[in-house]
């Protein structure tokens, strides 16, 4: 019975065409399957190997990363911190188009928000989370698993200085496990090459290979205002892959879609795909023409364009992946399977057909969530500040549980950071939100009225961001601090803006949380104890931007007939340079041509299960030491939401021997290389 | 039998819920369904009728309209003519701000490259053509139909002075008629209101009703320098619409795809819908932040951004039609019931299989003819130019058929013409088609290779738009009568860059037409006679841009609940104005409040079923008279593409009331008023 579970839960599970699909899941570290890795490769990692590599693994804002010195030191993407090389650049430095390489660690620069986290333990909470909601429908289940998520993190243990605890929800509620995280809430920046070097061939090339990319930095972990002491950091190993070798990919990937219902596919096919792409795709020419010609601007607004373009092209595979009328007749047959397996089973009942019903109220009210208030940091600061001091103003039985003065504290710690905002694209980002909103709600529609009165798009995002004081980190942190009372008598625009549209805010995250999340909570547990009833735990749990590992080699696919190499070597970037955007070279590219060992192996791929969030991402060899760091998968990862397509998808990493090349000739930095060499 | 043949022929080609479909059809005028509409509305007009109406019916670039005086003044909607009053405006002059308002006919100002065709005959082709084409495949069939259209239509009533004709393909190719038209070359502005009076509401209220929108304008046919005479123009009725009243609309849909197979609709919307609504979305974000706080490029790019906005209007909604499930099920519940309709029918065979071969080769292939040149008027000019060298210096045996000197003079005529480029325009949409070129193709694409050699997009687009010669009408024509040799030698880098795209246009122009377009030809034709067999004659065609009818009647429609008024008048514009783009009012309005009935009614709708090129169709009573100019539909009539949806489908016309108002007190053209009243 064994295969045939297997095989079931393949045709479940996994969802495009070709070959074995040995090296799908991106398994939790409590649940590696060692026996079918050991059955694929005849080795498979143990315990030991297991626990040192978490503890060596870092997860950042919206990234992975891993420590690999002693004092630390953190490897991820230059992707993962170029936000931050933007918010630390000024006139006389700019650091995304320099790069960042300083002579002293006291020289490094904090980046304003990171943070670092690393999985301490992971235990199983799943009884107390579905004990405490059991039997609960709409308000009441929503709050019920509010309060027992409050109490789960709410323990000594979890509230330690330095400490940090998330209950995740996985299988979409079959299973509830609590992490707990040694937390670092300073993060520097230590070491980044020059932008053109790491964003070489720009989005062009982004979701493709062959790639010559140096998409790598490196930041220190702080505590106390030192250099935060981590001895079990992985090994660093400035070596070439070789075809074949086993890779081990340690990282958080942030969210699949492997285990929707045909209609929550559909929904996503039908109504937020299009309205999605159609957006995006105008915000992106709307950035276009705003930077175009204008240095200042281009330098300013890289950073954002890059998110969108990659967002456009993640959405643009997943619309492919939905709108292949072969691969969404296997998840229809799948679907029936599933069904006729657990037919009759009367603690499943009928969970499809409960949550069509939650998708009938998400299709007619997703505009409204989506349109509830604009984009832009300039709003979100205030909307952060107008919420806070709206719950503080509530009975305390009446307030979200967990919420206090430690919330406060923590906000205000966040608002009170030096950040650089560029009012021009932050009024771009606003203007442009409102007027989306008004085409997509209707000018006659009262969410639309209320978003914008009498005024216009483009003439309320004016008056706000260039008015507003909350550029000035001191402002924001005093409107929090000042109580509810003097918040209502604030003359700032945006503040009274966002209480005008606070309101509307929280009716619209009620509703929704009541008619359509808590809604989804019951009926998608039910159908991961189907799936577990008929294919065992053989599963792996849909990416949920936790700590998770995927085993997979080195190896080539083929496109159009031909074998694709495995690697590309530095000296393919000056072959494929044409001296035009986004294919110049980098400087040192130029200035150090003759003393750069261009045979050096610059990126390789594969066959790793990977998806967004696993950027900066360790990948290990099977004696746990770092060979390199992913930074992207082909053009057949975007359809990775919704299965492996083993075949074809392959993840993109940037060698330590590349990075090692940068670190000595290209960008030097004696201090960071004989860290990474110590030990 | 009758009855079940119309039913049946509902449930085939119309496709979308709701009530009677007595209104649909866009019919042509040698076969108007007179029982039908008399069996409908105890009404319906006869021949002497239609023959009247069809004399006064004009079609104009993309648009329809009316000659409403003796002295070939036309009726048409002001969005027809903005980009002609875009053109002729200049620094002392701005006609979409002002209006177009002046005191004698000689003040008149050309549209550049505007004619105005009026159909004087209809001839049935079909044998001819079918009998021409019959057994060929591939480019012989191409060859065949190419000769016999040619020989069609260069008889001496087709090519004598003043004269143009039209083998125009109905039914898919299942039928073909030679449409014979009396054209006018030379087309004058007469009269415009202010811009902001016509697109009041902008892109918000576009495809919405209520609607306040005077959306018309007058032209006028010259010929020899002089006005044309016009006796056989409709009568200008400036009176109210009555509800429930009948209204006939004549004039030419564009385009509408409701004979094709499931699977040609399944291409259109998992293959071009995606592509399209992401790249033109891009494009509007584009051009919006290119006019952002520059006046001059507001006026000179508003009226690309109107069409742009107003085709992804459409676009979004033939995706939602497309998507929408059960709509989609209908479609291919018909197709099946067709199919075991002529099932074992000889004649008929298997047309759906070879259509979805050719579709095959769309799928693989589409993005070759897509991006096989950029976009820009100065481009366009360049390889107009070239592609006509190209074609004359072949011996005449291997010459498209009817290429020749005439041809060439025509060419010359409309490159000679005059016409405002705005440069930063142009490359702006040189650089956007570019890189969507390399973005859908790739860099390493052979195809993106000729496009870009190393240039980037930004960099060539600017190189060839800056330095061409092309923006003068005297060097364009210098150029095209210059002969291949001197254009070989031109130093003009948009010619150059021309010469270089040949061949690749014309390689994928032929291999389009022998593995797409002719591989459709037949079988097409074949599913237009199983329509035929199972159904009667009782179908209309798709609509191709030609001469149709339809009829109607002032009704209105259920939203949200709420029946919608069937009119508006011109008060609802002062309640609505908000101040703010694009809901301020015209400087007129302001001006003349206290003189302007504000009772007239503006706007109304009425259950014709109309699509793109039917604007500025004159909207008729039984009497044939004119009582308004249609301008738009409501957001259902944008899934129209596919079918009519009988309970909601709405037209909205400017009545001829309120354009009678603007001509007497808004913008006050007592000549046009006089003429308009003259018999």
């Amino acid at each position: 019975m064994r295969t045939r579970s297997l095989l079931l839960a393949a045709s479940a599970a996994i969802l495009m065409s070709g070959g074995a699909k040995a090296d799908e899941g991106m398994w939790t570290f409590d649940a590696f399957p060692r026996e079918r890795m050991m059955a694929a490769y005849g080795w498979a990692p143990d315990q030991e190997w297991l626990d040192t590599v978490r503890e060596g693994a870092v997860r950042l804002n919206g990234c992975s990363a891993s420590f690999v010195s002693d004092n630390g030191l953190i490897l991820t993407n230059h992707h993962c911190i170029s936000s931050c090389l933007a918010a630390i650049s000024n006139d006389d430095n700019d650091y995304l188009a320099n790069g960042f390489n300083v002579a002293t660690m006291e020289e490094e620069i904090v980046c304003p928000g990171q943070r670092a986290d690393i999985v301490t333990s992971i235990a199983d909470v799943t009884d107390e989370v579905k004990g405490a909601i059991a039997g609960l429908e709409g308000d009441e289940a929503v709050a019920a698993q509010r309060a027992i998520t409050a109490s789960l993190t709410g323990t000594d243990a979890c509230t330690a200085e330095g400490y940090s605890c998330q209950v995740v929800s996985l299988y979409n509620g079959g299973q509830y496990s609590l992490y707990t995280y040694r937390r670092y809430d300073e993060v520097r920046i230590a070491w980044a090459p020059e932008a053109q070097a790491a964003q070489f061939g720009g989005d062009p090339d982004n979701f493709n290979f062959p790639r010559y990319s140096m998409d790598g930095a490196f930041l220190r972990a702080y505590e106390n205002g030192e250099a935060a002491v981590t001895p079990n950091h992985l090994t660093w190993n400035p070596r070439s892959p070789q075809d074949g070798e086993i890779t081990l990919v340690v990282g958080n990937p942030g969210s699949t879609q492997r285990l929707l219902t045909v209609a929550q596919l559909e929904y996503i096919r039908d109504v937020q795909l299009p309205r999605q792409i159609a957006t995006l795709s105008e915000l992106r020419g709307r950035l276009i023409s705003a930077m175009d010609e204008d240095e200042e601007r281009t330098r300013e607004g890289n950073d954002t364009l890059g998110s969108i373009e990659n967002s456009l092209k993640v959405q643009f595979g997943r619309q492919r992946a939905l709108t292949n009328m072969d691969f969404f007749q296997t998840l229809i047959d799948a679907e029936e399977e599933l069904k006729a397996e657990v037919a009759g089973n009367d603690e499943i009942g009928d969970p499809w057909t409960e949550i069509d019903e939650a998708l009938d109220y998400a299709r007619a009210n997703n505009l409204r969530a989506v349109y509830d208030s604009p984009s832009g940091t300039l709003y979100g600061y205030a909307q952060t500040i107008v919420a806070a001091n709206m719950e503080m103003a509530k009975p305390a039985e009446e307030r979200d549980p967990g919420f206090g003065e430690a919330t406060m504290g923590r906000i205000a710690a966040q608002l009170g950071q030096e950040r650089t905002i560029h009012l021009w694209l932050d009024e771009l980002l606003m203007e442009w939100s409102l007027s989306k909103a008004r085409e997509y709600l209707g000018t006659d529609d009262p969410q639309t009225k209320t978003l914008l009165g009498d005024e216009s798009p483009e003439g309320l995002s004016e008056r706000l961001v260039r008015n507003t004081s909350l550029t000035d980190p001191a402002a924001r942190v005093a409107l929090l601090e000042g109580g509810l009372e003097a918040l209502q008598a604030s003359e700032d625009p945006m503040i009274q803006y966002a209480l005008r549209l606070y309101p509307q805010v929280e009716r619209i995250g009620d509703e929704f949380a009541t008619n359509y999340s808590s809604k989804l909570t019951d009926p998608a547990a039910r159908l991961a104890d189907a799936r577990f009833a008929a294919y065992g735990d053989s599963l792996y749990p849909d990416a949920t931007f936790t700590l998770r590992i995927n085993y997979g080699v080195v190896k080539s696919w083929e496109e159009r007939g031909e074998m694709v190499p495995t690697t590309t070597t530095i000296a393919g970037t000056y072959d494929r340079a044409t001296g035009n955007i986004p294919y110049d070279l980098p400087s040192q590219f130029i200035e150090k041509e003759d003393q750069i060992d261009k045979s050096t192996v610059y990126n390789f791929v594969s066959t790793n299960d990977i998806i967004g969030g696993n950027s900066g991402s360790p990948v290990l060899d099977r004696n746990g030491t770092v060979i390199g760091a992913a930074f992207d998968g082909n053009i057949y990862v975007t359809g990775g939401s919704f299965g492996y397509d083993a075949a074809n998808n392959r993840m993109i990493t940037v060698s330590t021997a590349a990075l090692q090349e940068a670190l000595e000739v290209i960008y030097p930095a004696p201090r960071i290389v004989a860290e990474l060499a110590a030990d």
